[in-house]
């Protein structure tokens, strides 16, 4: 692609939990991710469509929140051309050995312009697929890593460097009203998907939340009954419902330490080149929820905070210089 | 049965509407109901699965409400035995002339002694069978009425009443909280699912809502979505979700004159002869919502008025004694 | 009712195992069915939505058929009416004593004039409800059991005794073609359901399945997934599929002894008390499968042998005098 | 990529019919097609999620059969590429001016050396996008096209052709049986999902079927039952149900010119570039149907003829050197 490199996907997130027990009783237990391997201090699960290592990672942590999230390439070598691009906009990369991260090749490690913890790799170990083996499905019946959803003050700059530098495909646009609309959301492709990523307005760097396929609108159902009855009734924030942006239908949940993950089914194939990205109104009761239920203020105001490569800190918060929600949730905040 | 007559099932509902195009294009062309008959006031519905003349009437009205709900029973002979019943409790009782409700034999139309405005009957005429005229499916698919719900103050009478008098089966009870709790709401059933009717505290004599059954899950998403997109997007008042009580899949519609009806499916059998009613917390989150959702304040605000049958006119309503919804939503009040 | 005594539905049954270990894979690893209570040589089943003891039982056996199958009465009053009616037609019967039979009251066990073994029980030791506790949904989910499905010589008379004697309604029947029709088939009801029976002519005193009910259609896919990656591909018989009579949705399933049963959901509410059966032609392509897939040619050859109550001995069997199956399967005999 | 050009996805399809008032009755009228536009020999058809002109073609034909098949490329500049490429196989080419199919821009129109008719495009006409118009949902609710599967006597040959030379990604294969197997089927992609055009070994060039994406196994079920009851009884020619390969969910039709299509759903995400293709032997009963249903020998008889563009006229076949059809079904060949 333009880029001399090429983002393959949304790969891999690593979630950082206050007790790994709670964590595998949620995830594993619960939503019946695939334990692929585990040690004192991390978990790393697949899903059951997953024919790699892992695309989310528990690692135990004092604080919860993202370590990294991370985009696969089709080339080792893209890295070296990532890591020079990153550079050239004065974030801060190093390298990751093979096997550092579980199951992972050499890999590049980036703090981002805008803050955010972003790994690029191109390999990674093989492992069984379950997707026949109906016999272990299990909860959720989670199939794969689909999209990050990132909250940062200036969308429209991650917009350039998210389309203009690494090559992605714009699906969905979100814009303010008025007569100088202005861009506060966006949804970008590299797979043939609505998104691997989407960039919502608001105090950031964080991330909002990690969206991860199910077959379809039955086992969100089910998952919604499951949890009621399995002692997380808290953990569901918002759904089930559909979403205007992507056609999806959605639930929403938090993990025992708070940290947000979405089980998410039903968008739609992108794969054509010249795809108009459809436009929505920040204020359409329809945007966010099809069915026109409103969204929960928590949603707007509570996201997960992350960690810095360069400082093994977490990431300062700056406010956004526009509204971060919807006329209807202003008082909310 | 012990009452010395047989009601078999909550039969059909007159919904009293302002408009009758506005009405049959809410419940014929969005929401699919079958039309058997109509007139320059009434249309008479059915569902795919219904044999008769009609489980749901429109009336054209000036005010939106119920002209009357109506059990069917199973000979005609039961029709005097309950004309009896009823005169003995003070209600008013008076007798409807085979067809002057289209399709409909003799029946005993009463005003019970909670201010109701009921029907029973035995005979209705027979209609083609459309459950397997697959080609004629639309919109939400409603198969048939299961239940009515309605409010009135004292639920507890209501109850001595469909239970001790009319020989109604109970599945389900709510209950107040504390060391005397009181009978709050009941679930009563004559044919063997969850119920044919619920008696529910509140300021009445009120109906809250007909239910109507659809085949599963899948038809109710389908139904929120067609809504969505058909300028129905405020019909939509609670739902989709889970029932905590009967267990069932829910969406509660408002029809443009804000009569209520509710999209139901996924309740359960009950007829053991034995059956030990489960029992609820009124404060219970899981009660409405078996995920937790609460309930909006329309949902206790507003329900439908009744018409009299002796005077012809709306009938008064009467606060309860006792509080009317759950502890989270009394300020909303 | 009329027959002074009231059936209520059809409550359970026996199966005769070879293996119980190998019946406890199937029934209870692989469909969930839940574990009441077992023995060395009995296990007690029930389903989800069930609040009794059991709905199924797996007796170890060295040869494998029907022990025998029940009906729920309303009253033990009941059973004395119903042991007066069977021997009046030259039925065995004999007395079960409370707990014999594992959490089952006194009972009435009868080899029916057409050989069946039959029994009718009041009482059932009460069970916990899972119908919520979805963190325990397992396999094919079932819910309950639904109906019998029997086969012998003569179906007629078998309505007889069935509509006339046992006070049975009849909501679809199957009839020969031709100018002199016989009835072939019929589906009998005393819960409000499609049937608590069906009578099919063939090679008897045979039971040709038991139904159990499923939530959905979903259910049935699931359920045909799992089997298929859990080893018993050669279990399933003969769907998933619609069928015409009942219009349910089906999965036909042989356990490893070649014991039948069906996975079954989506018929209707047959409450009306003038229900006007409906009739169906023997060659009808869509009457067993409405999608007009033929029906393998072992459905017709091969049901389950029943254990005789009186001799313990296998009944042995008398064939029809009319045709057992559709024409189209004639050369298959 | 690699060749020099972009091929992005399988784009649209040319059906003949015999009867343009037929062809709209089922593909539109009970299907559920979106018409963008016709005229006396054609009409163009959509899908619900597509946004250009069509995916579907039906043109007047004296013969059934099909017209010819596209791929759509990510630039105009490309078809130059792959003109220079095919006549280097000694296939035939020829330019489609723009709008000389309707929507469509400057095409070429290929008779590749396999003897089909394929068309590369580049730029087609945008239409409104159905998607979130629910209320014009009908019938089958068909989304977007798929995938083509063609049948030739040499898989293996244009397996390297459309692997080496145009790109496409293998993520299933199925071989032959034996110490030495040989490549039966292979299952190609351009577009993140498991195909856009499968090669299977029989009597060819000719189209084995188009597969046509739904949203989820409801709508298959639920065309099935209005197929059943819309006259369409006889155009169910396999399925519903799972197949092992690709692990969708299927049905297939014939049209009323024998025109095979199929209603697809449930296949997974192929983005990973080191993907290793799935491999299946011909015998394995769950490669085709993982539930074990065997496939009818109509669907290893019969596919549809293809139109020369060079010469106008049907293609004559050349029959495969090796089995064209599993063991099982030898004998109805």
């Amino acid at each position: 692609m333009q880029p001399g490199f090429n983002i393959v996907k949304a790969g891999h997130i690593e979630l950082l939990v206050t007790d790994l027990r709670e964590g595998k009783k949620f995830y594993v237990d619960t939503l019946g991710f695939v334990v692929t391997e585990s040690d004192k201090t991390h978990i790393y699960l697949r899903g059951l469509e997953d024919r790699h290592h892992h695309c989310l990672t528990l690692t135990q942590s004092g604080v919860p929140g993202v370590g990294h999230f991370a985009f696969r390439v089709a080339n080792e070598a893209d890295l070296k051309a990532i890591e020079k691009l990153v550079k050239s906009k004065g974030g801060f990369t190093k390298w990751v050995e093979a096997g550092d991260e579980k199951g992972q090749g050499r890999a590049l490690l980036v703090q981002d312009q805008f803050g955010f913890p972003v790994e690029f790799y191109s390999k990674m170990a093989s492992e069984e697929w379950m997707l026949q083996k109906f016999q272990n499905y299990r909860g959720a019946k989670v199939m794969r890593l689909d999209h990050f959803n990132i909250m940062l003050p200036d969308a429209a700059s991650a917009y350039e460097w998210y389309v203009k530098s690494l090559g992605f495909g714009c699906t969905e646009v979100t814009e303010t009203e008025g007569r100088k609309p202005v861009l506060w959301a966006a949804w970008l492709r590299r797979k043939h998907t609505c998104h691997d990523i989407a960039l919502t307005t608001g105090k950031g760097p964080r991330v909002h939340h990690a969206g991860f396929t199910v077959s379809d609108r039955a086992s969100i159902m089910d998952s919604a009954d499951l949890l009621a009855s399995s002692g997380y009734l808290e953990s569901m924030e918002r759904g089930p419902g559909r979403h205007g942006v992507s056609n999806a239908f959605f639930l929403y949940l938090r993990d025992p330490d708070g940290n947000r993950i979405e089980l998410y089914t039903g968008d739609y194939i992108s794969a054509d080149p010249d795809w108009v990205p459809i436009r929505w109104k920040l204020n359409d009761p329809q945007r966010q929820t099809f069915w026109g239920a409103p969204t929960p203020a928590s949603w707007f105001n509570e996201a997960m905070m992350v960690r810095s490569p360069r400082s093994g800190e977490f990431v300062g918060l700056t406010l956004p210089k526009i509204k971060d929600r919807p006329d209807y949730l202003l008082s909310a905040r």
